[in-house]
């Protein structure tokens, strides 16, 4: 029989939405979390047992805050890595683990990994500079990528034709074969110490056309039993060889040609699978939390279909939030909003998601797009 | 069109588990909660915007509380009543209404509302003290209530025959017919300012056969649709006559003859709701929060039936909370462990809930049983 008094800690590097929503899963197991974000306004300042307003990048900021802590876990990438590595040298658990993080901040390691390990990815080649890129013309069309701080869309670009190439990045990156996609879905992994290991069922994702970001995703893929089990393999694949602890999401291109190929993956709750807090057995968030602190892992099965909607801050506003068309969309059935606690909004900033549940999967389509046009997040200056 | 810009303050008088999940749902939205409660460790402590230590029953406290906030609800009937009229007469949203809660403090004139509004309930005789009730033997079997102060099964008996009558209540009280039922049922009603009125499914509760509280809950109840309307159409008839602002749970009794009779009622986010959380579509506290904020009502349908199961502290047990079985139950599918926050144990003390779904209900009740068993709340000294 087991027992638990919950004396653990878990402390989280970032406090964003992500923290957020781990945290208001957390809550139903009195799972005490600490927060350390650089923001003193972030959204889970007011919801974290222990809030503290500091640099995710310092090394001794970081050692302070995991001092405090049993298990240490994150919801971005960009952290101090070293100072993980001297937490979990510690005898901390640091999950997902340190040498991952420092994998998954260089896109160019990432796709060295992908090829030394057999996982199916585009066909791509490092570069150095400007020069280097200047320099495979011939590898065009291609997605230029920063190997370092690309974030939401930053850090990557299309070089389509030789007239692109003047904007190439100049400095360490990599170019990939850009892929001619029949659809992008994505696939969630998680794995725990015991060594059990879920897969979620494959979601599709719908970009913004400009600002590089999920603007819809839809729970389950239209995509045939063999495609989908081929991306759970290959999801699978990519958390054991990583030998990851956590919740890994993997994006994936399914080729015209029936290919499955990884494009990113984020080994953190990420918002291809925010629709799962109502649509999915077991959320993301709480999933995460099990893998981390080494519980069971929840089933991953999907209870309805679902749409999950981004409400991104409206272009020509920043400032204060002013949430238009709330009512309207509450009174319909089955429609969740979820706002993340952002005091200023800006165009394009990641401000809540509304999921949509419809037992029907061609009438979820409409409605995600009615909700998209109907809730728009503006400023009130 | 319209426009938000969650500026209002929802103050809670209470801060305990029904305080703690309505904050999970607030979170959503990104409501502030203030809360109010006498304990420095209440459940709320940690994730209300501001929490408040003091007493419910004060007028000077719930009176400076109630000042900073905009719209003010409880989630316990034994507050200050006259503190809240007092800021209803200040202009603030007070819901539910303080008169409603003065009725519901005395069980005597919460049973002669039914009487004279034609609600169906048992036939019942009002008692000033011992005296009376003694008077009354030709009226046995019988439950002897006090008018105030009874709670979660505090000031309630059972006068079975003559030889119970010395334990009667010595105070103002009521004897009501023991009435030979069948089963008992919940049904959760909602109301709004818009006027949108919503009931849920009914309930089914099973008691403990001691404690007095609810031990399981089944969902949907198992009985015939007639009985269901009567009982849909009876909680409805409550909090219309009422003319109630807020979340009503209505505990009916379904007697042998089939009658459907009002039990008690409870002005708030109530354990036969608990489900909720995760078998409906919107839950109890989401609903709570839609209805006193004037929101538009959530859809109550069931998604997927649902039994619940109440932690209690086991007997024997005072003190540090240790909990046993948790992860033997986590490993199981549509398993959802709700804990409440509270540092310490003592027997037959709320220390949590566990709903459990599954599309079989006969499977429902089995391992609804077999969740009771496993998971324990033992102190660790």
């Amino acid at each position: 029989m087991t027992q638990s008094n919950q004396s653990q800690i878990l402390g989280v590097l970032g406090g964003g939405q992500l923290g957020r929503m781990l945290i208001q899963s957390a809550i139903n197991y009195n799972q005490d979390v600490y927060i350390l974000d650089p923001d003193e306004n972030a959204p889970c300042k007011d919801i974290a047992q222990k809030f503290t307003q500091g640099s995710l990048k310092d090394f001794d900021t970081v050692m302070a805050f995991g001092k405090e802590c049993d298990v240490i876990t994150v919801e971005i990438e960009n952290v101090n890595t070293d100072a993980l590595q001297a937490l979990a040298d510690m005898g901390k658990k640091v999950f997902p683990q340190p040498h991952i993080l420092k994998l998954i901040q260089d896109k160019r390691e990432q796709k060295q990994f992908y090829k030394e390990n057999g996982i199916p990815t585009a066909e791509f080649m490092l570069t150095e500079n400007k020069e280097e890129v200047l320099a495979k013309k011939d590898f065009l069309p291609a997605v230029n990528k920063l190997g370092k701080e690309g974030y939401d869309g930053r850090g990557v670009q299309i070089l389509k034709s030789e007239e692109d190439l003047e904007n190439a990045f100049d400095a360490p990156g990599l170019l990939e074969k850009l892929v001619d996609f029949d659809r992008e879905i994505a696939v969630t992994v998680a794995r725990n110490e015991r060594g059990e290991l879920v897969a979620y069922p494959s979601v599709e994702c719908a970009f913004h056309p400009t600002a590089n970001l999920v603007e819809f995703l839809f729970a389950p893929a239209q995509i045939s039993p063999e495609i989908e089990e081929m991306a759970q393999q290959i999801a699978k694949a990519v958390i054991l060889k990583l030998d990851m602890i956590g919740i890994l999401a993997v994006e994936l291109f399914v080729t015209k040609e029936g290919k499955v190929l990884v494009n990113e993956i984020a080994p953190r709750p990420h918002n291809s699978g925010h629709h799962t807090i109502e649509a999915n057995f077991t959320s993301q968030f709480e999933q995460h939390l099990r893998s981390v602190m080494n519980w069971p892992l929840g089933d991953p099965g999907l209870r309805t279909p679902a749409a999950m909607v981004n409400l991104l801050g409206e272009e020509g506003h920043t400032g204060p939030v002013l949430v238009e068309g709330k009512d309207e969309a509450l009174a319909e059935k089955g429609v969740y909003i979820h706002m993340y606690g952002k005091k200023l909004t800006k165009p394009f900033r990641k401000m809540g998601h509304v999921t949509v549940l419809d037992e029907n999967v061609e009438t979820l389509k409409k409605r995600a797009q009615r909700i998209k046009d109907l809730i728009k997040i503006k400023s009130t200056t």
